[in-house]
């Protein structure tokens, strides 16, 4: 069974290249970007600049294919994908919780963005604390080195060689 | 330009039926659901279960089309979608962040689930505080009602009549 989607936009950053990319907004929290959305959409931005952060959907389209078992950049041992936010996925849909700076018209300015340049949007939800922010009482391999995001960067390894 | 995903599983909750299904996560912190990963995925939900908290990401297969201006279920007045958590969208992807009770092999135990009995899956990935719990100054029309999602239930306002 599959599922058709098409991208509403396209995100702008400065990261043309995955070498020195944040691997988290929270790696990128001053680095700023734009998010342009196609202008047959621009009416359903309405009402977004009321919030101080959105939830961005987008297509990892640089990944190719995905292994089940996977070093993530914040670990030393392999670890099952779906505990991971590796862009190798069998879907690879990305997620970024980003800060809003301001809009015009169908653009959105950004601020905390970690993905590469012109990576295809899917989709814009307003963060909503009582929704999405939880309490947490264990964060599995991640537990001692989420903080560690802040400084990390990326690399190459999550691009399947395609040669 | 086209994405194709496919589901990667499916999501089983108490709900059948669209009314007096919760609106949102918060509305249903009780109610447990099971998330089934397709047997060829089953490897990928490895170290999963040291996280409390993870996020779904699937598709809204009710969903017909999309208006860009909707009154939300927690609103009186029109909002631009992208600032709504409305299920008709361009790509009609949802997001739930819910807790984890356990795993036996392919299957999650699941608490805190608002979405449709066999809604296809998507993407699991975990829920990170360093990541993905930010502090907002500002909600936007949903300042003042997002406690309310605790109580209010659904009708079948999103499903596109199709007669």
């Amino acid at each position: 069974m599959s599922i058709d989607f098409s991208p509403i936009g396209t995100i702008h950053t400065p990261f043309d290249d995955l070498k020195g990319m944040p691997i988290q907004p929270s790696g990128a929290k001053d680095v700023k970007g734009i998010i342009e959305v196609f202008q047959e959409y621009e009416q359903g931005l309405n009402d977004l600049e009321g919030f101080s952060h959105i939830i961005l959907l987008y297509h990892f389209n640089k990944s190719r294919g995905f292994d089940l078992m996977v070093t993530p950049f914040l670990d030393t041992q392999k670890r099952g994908l779906f505990s991971t936010r590796a862009p190798r996925r069998p879907n690879p849909i990305g997620l970024s919780i980003v800060e809003i700076l301001g809009r015009e018209k169908n653009k959105i300015f950004i601020k905390g963005i970690d993905v590469l340049n012109k990576t295809p949007l899917l989709d814009i939800k307003p963060y909503v604390p009582r929704f999405d922010t939880k309490e947490v009482s264990a964060s599995g391999w991640l537990e001692q080195t989420q903080d560690d995001s802040v400084s990390m960067k990326s690399d190459d390894r999550f691009i399947e060689k395609q040669s």
